[in-house]
């Protein structure tokens, strides 16, 4: 990417963060409802503290930090930067506000245009690329966390008329067929990856047939009708206590009224769409519905080799493959090195991308990961067999 | 009180509210850090509740409610009136907005107005008074309230410039000295008081002494430097595990910088004022401290008896009587009998009133109440024997 | 109490705390199911420890200890005396053995009773006395835990045929009545009491009325049936917060088989016999009993004036008065004096005794006390209006 | 294996089951210290209750229990047998005793002798041989349950003299090498195996080299002495906070005694042999080791790929491989199906086998797990690279 390339894209996703935030009320800005959400206020603030930490601070000289503070407020999880607010306590920090945080982003933008007018330095680029790919994380973090903090509230109020996320439809039917071999996976070429993706190597896979479509809303209401949620047999036995333990009878933002399955969407609550693609499910929950299918998840390598001819965009889709470095990994020294690799453990793999995900922030060889149990994200299930 | 009488009251009572929130932030209106603390929006928003569900509902023929939905959410404890929000989820709800919490309040308060031009009915001013009491509860609370908010913040902001609470010295010294006997307490008379203020009835006191002062941040730091927080011989044994389990070693909103004790004012973090009387501690800490001094805590007979020759209205004194009925204490039917009777199990009383108390809230028959462990009302120690 | 009388009330109390234990298997003497249950063992041990702690060590000269780790090991809250095993670790602990403890016991008791041969310091005997009366209190401790213990295995084990505690009647019936006045209250006289009961002093009663018979189950049922357990308006609110968290519906030991009410008692699970005593409930149960027959509970005061005049000691009778300092009462230095004035803080006064308690073990100046919710005592219900 | 060999072998097993109880006291066998640690009363009864309920009720005809009551005592995590006492309880049960299970073990075995002397049904040798595996494991849990249960006794019982399980060290020393390719793992062949070893299949593997031996205690101090625990680089994130809550500074057993490390072995409390293999340590210890040194963990299928060249036995050893199904696997219909499948989650595959387990009872494919957390197994670290 030529630096002119690098500053448009800098000024288009920076600008697009905000118009996530468009339809927010001020106070909309503020709760950390659990320890998993975080406040769109903070999001906002983070995103703008990774350039100001990782690149104006040491790429300009004598560059005077916005605020001192924020350096503590709004580092996420970064060991070598130093002191931060507790995870939890988020929600609680009322000040800076708002609009501080957005003058906050203006100063940095500002800033980072500057710095940008004749940037040739190659680890200044890569981490400005490396940035943005972490602004748009947030981004689809954003749009979880609002739905999250609007679909908490008793009043499920409205983010934005028309703007249903989850009502797409399947546009292919039947089952996808891969044979025995070796076969490579990982990223190869030059544009941005991260460090997850990287040492493209061979794995063997046996046959396999994958599904061309994903699971619908109506599928998932048979699996329920069929007491799928009471048959411990279907279920891993974490995934039992789980249920059992929060007393799950249904994928979340689902309210039974009237004897009718209704969800809270962005567009507000609204009856389930039964032809729609199903979506916020925990790894448990699409674990136990390819067990009552017969079927099974597939794994993360197999959904790579059969990405090609596969459609998706709709849904973080569910692997049952453990999120865990590829041959050769090595983490990078320093605060970039704990982007990824120290989270390599007890987490699922999800391969993809969702209605919720970014604009270019999408890749074949991507790996998201989240934990079996979590469920906010527009996650769905593709069966193989 | 006359009709014109209650009138004023009611406006200047509800414009102190709104007085008291003028400094804020929209941001500020929103977070509920701890269980025991409230959103401001929700305690502007839930004293107007009170007077839409007590009064208006109940006095005004085919009186239209506000909002539907504001019955569950702004309703504290009240089992009575129905469901409502999870306490501990109030800092979650960011709608309604602030803005739309005002408007409530305009909407009642033009109610009430109208109400109030020709009321006789005795039940309905009786219960406006007690609305007004219960704001005035609130209105402590909301300064307590925000105090733990915006102190609790690292960045420790300005609440009000010079608006230092905590700053006042005592204006006299030495022991008063009451001789044993048979005495009376609990109210007496035409005005308002709580229902657990009422059933004056006969004691029997030993002699006893009582300071004519409140204990000052100097004192407490002896306490401090004599090992007080080490020495497990001062203290109850409840209060023994407090301190370590938290790890307790100053009041609340006290921290030690270079050396200096500091604590977090309305005006700020500033130096401890060592001739300042002392505030923030629990009922563990006053019952350590008055070990340490050999000497004992008042009980509230004692202290209501005394308090004729007394000064006071600087802190909450943490007495060593448990909050428990008066004889013949009986609790009104319905919702109004929730408001003291239910909660008469294991909290101490405290009598006199604060820095932080309403205009026109005190009385020396109030019986205050809190749990030993807490500590973010402006709480105070004096010493008998 | 001469010398003589001190060595035989010595070997009585501590031969009755052993065969309290001969009915158990070597088994029940080791677990802990709750923090606040401690295995037989460790009664055993620790009020053995007390005599060595408190007389052999500082009475005999080079007195040898039976094993050094004991100290550490026995201790139960006594910070005076050093370090000690975490409360709720007792139950892990499982050497030394059953038989090991009991040797222990044997030497401390061989070594007492050479003591008590020629002994008169009156500081020993006084320690000796109050070594007895622990004692004493463990061993209705030991009835209790061991109830606890059988009762809360699925197999309902029997402790002793026959050996049902919980099914006495009332003798008398009907109420009686107090005036209004100035009585006294609090020990003296020559015998033994703890310190909690001392400084005898005067206290103001208005005139009221007692029972003179316990609550029976029969009249329990009565307010299951009527749904006690479930009207919010008859409770406490820290005590319907407990009803629904433990998902409480019936006294402790209680189960409903086939429709009929059973409850497990040392002699097995056994119908409800509803005219015998009602046992083991809550200070929040009977405290909503009492609201539901518009009574209440008496204070401890009340009950003490009309104690000559009722039957008692089949019950521990909660009373509505918080574990408190009587006027004037003071700690004693070091250990002794962390015995009960550390304890005097969010727990409920109970008057009385029960079947469970020691013979010669009862006083109407004697000051139980437990936290309100808890029920694994002999506890009961007199009312009084 | 012929029914006169089964015989053998089940005579065998069972026997060594409580050949490793006798030298224990009749308290040890009850406690339940940590939810994962069971009584070892409770592995006698629930293995022999294994034969009982799949064998003995299934294959003679008319089979009386020996107490109905058991079922419910001792099923452990078996859905599709009904209820069971919950897991936390296990410690509380004190009945029926020790001796009533060494009964029950008698009966079993008595019908079970009377029904291999003429068994030719293929289904049932084949569950008596799952029986043996199955009682093998508890053999390997009861030696690391014992050890926890007198090893977390401030007395530090000895187990048996001269027992030191610890103590051997390493024969072998330098690294294999394995070329690139296609390779295959998982079971064939005629013996038993669990069903989550089945499904032999070709997988890829890059080059690589594996450690011929084991870390050593002296290796690991370097570690610690180089503050491996203080350094968070070196951590998992999940690993991070496991350090910090637990304030974890040595592996399980270490202790500090005036400046030497000493460890808990079943010999005693003993000085840490600096030559021995390492023991007792989690994943999270494992792999932030493993990046000290700047290598890594193997996978599963490298480590059985270098199994045949290794020498192993001593400990069982960490992998970086989650443990998942093979291709193909599929559960068994009912309770058999939940031996295995139902743990595929959030748990990590360890390899080889330990100085604890059970003779005869180790294969190359052999596949534990257990969470990244847990340590009271004899787990160890083999490096690659």
């Amino acid at each position: 990417m030529n630096i002119n390339g690098l500053s448009a894209s800098y000024n288009t996703v920076r600008k697009y963060s905000e118009s996530i935030c468009e339809p927010l009320e001020t106070e909309d800005y503020v709760p950390q409802p659990v320890p998993f959400v975080s406040p769109p206020k903070w999001h906002l603030a983070h995103s703008t503290w990774f350039f100001e930490t990782f690149i104006l601070k040491n790429f300009i000289p004598d560059y005077q930090v916005f605020d001192k503070d924020f350096s503590f407020l709004f580092n996420s999880y970064y060991n070598n930067v130093g002191e931060r607010t507790l995870r939890t306590d988020r929600g609680n920090v009322t000040r800076p506000t708002t609009a501080n945080v957005y003058a906050y982003r203006q100063h940095v933008d500002r800033c980072m245009n500057e710095l940008m007018e004749n940037l040739t330095d190659t680890n200044a680029i890569s981490m400005i690329q490396l940035g943005l790919h972490h602004e748009q994380q947030h981004q689809e973090l954003l749009v979880t966390d609002i739905k999250y903090i609007l679909g908490h509230n008793p009043l499920f109020p409205v983010y934005k008329t028309g703007h249903n996320l989850v009502n797409a439809e399947n546009s292919e039917t039947g089952f996808l067929n891969i044979k025995e071999g070796v076969y490579s996976i990982g990223f190869e070429g030059n544009g941005f990856c991260f460090d997850n993706e990287l040492g493209r190597h061979k794995v063997y896979l046996q046959e396999f047939e994958i599904s061309k479509s994903l699971v619908t809303n109506a599928e998932y209401i048979r699996f329920m009708e069929d007491g799928g949620y009471q048959n411990f047999n279907l279920w891993l036995d974490e995934g039992w206590s789980w249920v059992n333990q929060h007393a799950v009878e249904a994928p979340m933002y689902w309210y039974k009224i009237s004897g009718e399955w209704h969800y809270y969407t962005l567009a507000g609550l609204q009856k389930v769409n039964p032809d729609a693609i199903l979506s916020h499910i925990s790894f448990y929950e699409a674990a136990a519905f390819a067990q009552w299918k017969e079927m099974r998840l597939p794994t993360e390598a197999e959904w790579e080799i059969a990405s090609d001819q596969l459609q998706w965009g709709q849904r973080w889709e569910w692997t049952n493959s453990s999120y865990l470095p590829y041959p050769g990994f090595t983490k990078a020294k320093g605060a970039v090195g704990e982007y990824n690799g120290k989270f390599m453990i007890n987490q699922m793999v999800l391969r993809g991308a969702s209605v919720a995900t970014s604009p270019e922030h999408s890749r074949k060889t991507y790996r998201n990961f989240f934990h079996a149990h979590e469920r906010w994200q527009y996650t769905g299930i593709r069966l193989a067999r």
